[in-house]
């Protein structure tokens, strides 16, 4: 069973270390800047990298639920990639998003873009899956006619 | 093995979406009060669509936590439907939410009541597991006697 | 199949029951200090509890991925045994973040040092897998030479 889901395994730490990485970035920003919790607010170089590591964090659920089901349901290479290529973009994202405020917006669309893809390849992996369990269709079979 | 799952995984993915909705109604009102990332302050009506996407962000790994222990343990097609029922609830929590603070009130007690029947539900299946695996007894069957 | 899972389910529950808690703690501090939603500004004793609460609800996904991955790769009994001591730890780190800023430094240091050590048993079930999947080797073995 671990074979199915190994590599999915793999990403999924790496997320975390990267997860990792940005809440240390956030504690750097703290004293760099004297903003001691539970204070939020401060000038707008802190803001930048606090909310980047906020809104990373508030997409790491929706990655890791879209992650799985796709590659679960489709395929764990295809998914474990694609996985990596989001959390690439999100490195980006974060330090692009630190440099300056419009500095996030390129990578947050080339992200949000990875994580429609893997909505897409989880839709299709479940459509596959509904079709084949409950209509008895071999879709694939039905394709080829 | 991905029989016991699709349903879970497929009210997952249906999560993500909603997830994806509120993330876009938050996007939507940023541009019509006019308020540029980082900040996260501005009228009660930005604030409400703000805090509402906040809210729904915090519960929702907590409610997929809920939804597979829950299916896995006790039954997954119940779990599901309870799954459904819980997205309908935050959706009704948002545009109560959006429309005044108020409004989120009756939608925010209905859907931490589902969670509560999820964690039931959860707490009964692992319960069961756990006395079945570790002392041997069969539940179902002294409930019988 | 569940037999291998059960432990980190329950402790994946007992997790969101300690969730919840916190959120209620808010609720709670809401009302004692007048702070009406959308509002989360408020007296440093009410904001301390609302940042323990969300600091707490962001580590939660990043808990809960490194719990499975160190349960299902490396040791289930284990993986559980950390994760109870990560959620006391948590419990700790909100009533000292409750009483004082200062009063958050000790648990927090030694709930991420939880965190690290799942992330080094995870890391190296994986390895272990990986080196045996894909290499052939058998880690233990080579370590008996």
């Amino acid at each position: 069973m671990l074979d199915q889901i190994h590599l999915l395994a793999a990403v999924t730490v790496l997320g975390v270390l990267e997860q990792a990485y940005f809440l240390l970035q956030v504690i750097h920003a703290r004293r760099a800047y004297g903003i001691s919790p539970p204070k939020i607010s401060g000038p707008p170089e802190f803001e930048r990298i606090f909310r980047a590591q906020v809104n990373s964090s508030e997409y790491f659920p929706i990655f890791l639920a879209l992650l799985w089901q796709a590659g679960l349901f489709f395929h764990q290479g295809l998914a474990a990639a694609l996985g990596l290529i989001y959390l690439c973009s999100r490195y980006w994202y974060f330090t692009g998003y630190k440099a300056s405020s419009s500095g996030r917006l390129g990578p947050i669309y080339f992200s949000t873009g990875v994580l429609w893809v893997l909505v897409a390849v989880a839709a299709l992996g479940l459509s596959h899956f509904f079709l084949t369990h409950y209509m008895g269709l071999n879709v694939l079979w039905l394709l080829a006619l």
